[in-house]
């Protein structure tokens, strides 16, 4: 999975009937200490996520592994929101 | 899913079967402004997307779960057609 | 799905028994105009292209749904052969 | 699959029951003398890897091989304990 | 596929029980001309290959469609070994 600090929302009308009603969040990799370095990608919440959150986003066909987006043309879903992040036993992230 | 900008189409006689009669766009991934900034790949259309559309592409496995595109030699579809794009609670895309 | 240019060809005795009497083609990423500008790979040739070819190559799980690569340990197909390219109405590519 | 070095661990209260209990460790990709040179990522353990040590971990679907992830929205597992590495008939690595 | 040089061997005592007796070997990705330019990673052994050979590598759930790796956490296989490479209608590798 990777780290991701949720940045941004998306807004499309037309797309796959599958994902309608879902949050299409922006998220951008981010790195141990949760700091957002990497390039934007867009990803489904299924955990209540929100701008500003640093999250767990889970990849390719594992991406559909959940209720929300089983059988859905998506391949990147959040689903975890971190609390913190520990590294050389030391706090590198809290909430 | 990667935010993309279409930016051509493709045109090829010889291909799978299953591909007949199927839109293929060049895409080109885009930032969360919308701006075009990395390298092209080719989508199937699901969702009537057209050039200069900014769009979402699913990959993998996961661009195999609409009608279209199902059990297909296929890794990338269209299948959202942005709208507008928010990041830090100001509008940095607008159809 | 990745815009290639089929440089060269594998000679492999020694392989999976389902990949006999496959071609092997090596194939390097392609641009929007169709010049050759990303590493090398290998794909299963499904369509009948040769050295020179401008193509398409589908990936991972999808480079086997066609009947060629049906359940085989392959990863990367070609499925189309390109006639030409456009971007912004114009060709940038043709056979 | 990747050779990673364990840096640390992840709190995350609210995230997809199917990973409830699970422990969420924080890897980096490492070279073949075990150095972490890469990105970090997150990975769901199912061999009592703790931080510090040398792991394999595998990726996408194939991380949802074990009896641990089956079926779970996860896209990284660690599967291996290294022991040591060997490269030219020397040891670069040695836990 | 990519085309990999095996440049090492890994030791893992501690591995998910459907790996007991399978040779982890460590390649790194190689050019057209057999050169290794690329970063290591592990893959299985199918087709009885050692240090030194040139091979192929699948990648994700197609490293999983050999008699070897199937149901297994493994994300890369070796499913040939590289007798010769050809480009621009020259030898660039001969084993």
């Amino acid at each position: 999975m990777l780290i991701a600090k949720i940045i941004g929302t998306t807004v499309a009308t037309i797309k796959d009937p599958k994902l309608e009603g879902r949050k299409l969040l922006i998220c951008r990799e981010a790195d141990e200490t949760g700091k957002a370095t990497g390039k934007p990608y867009v990803a489904i919440d299924t955990v209540n996520a929100g701008v500003g959150d640093l999250v767990l986003t889970a990849h390719g066909s594992s991406g559909r592994q959940t209720d929300i987006t089983k059988d859905t043309p998506v391949d990147a879903v959040i689903m975890a929101v971190i609390d913190s992040l520990q590294v050389d036993g030391a706090n590198t992230y809290k909430k």
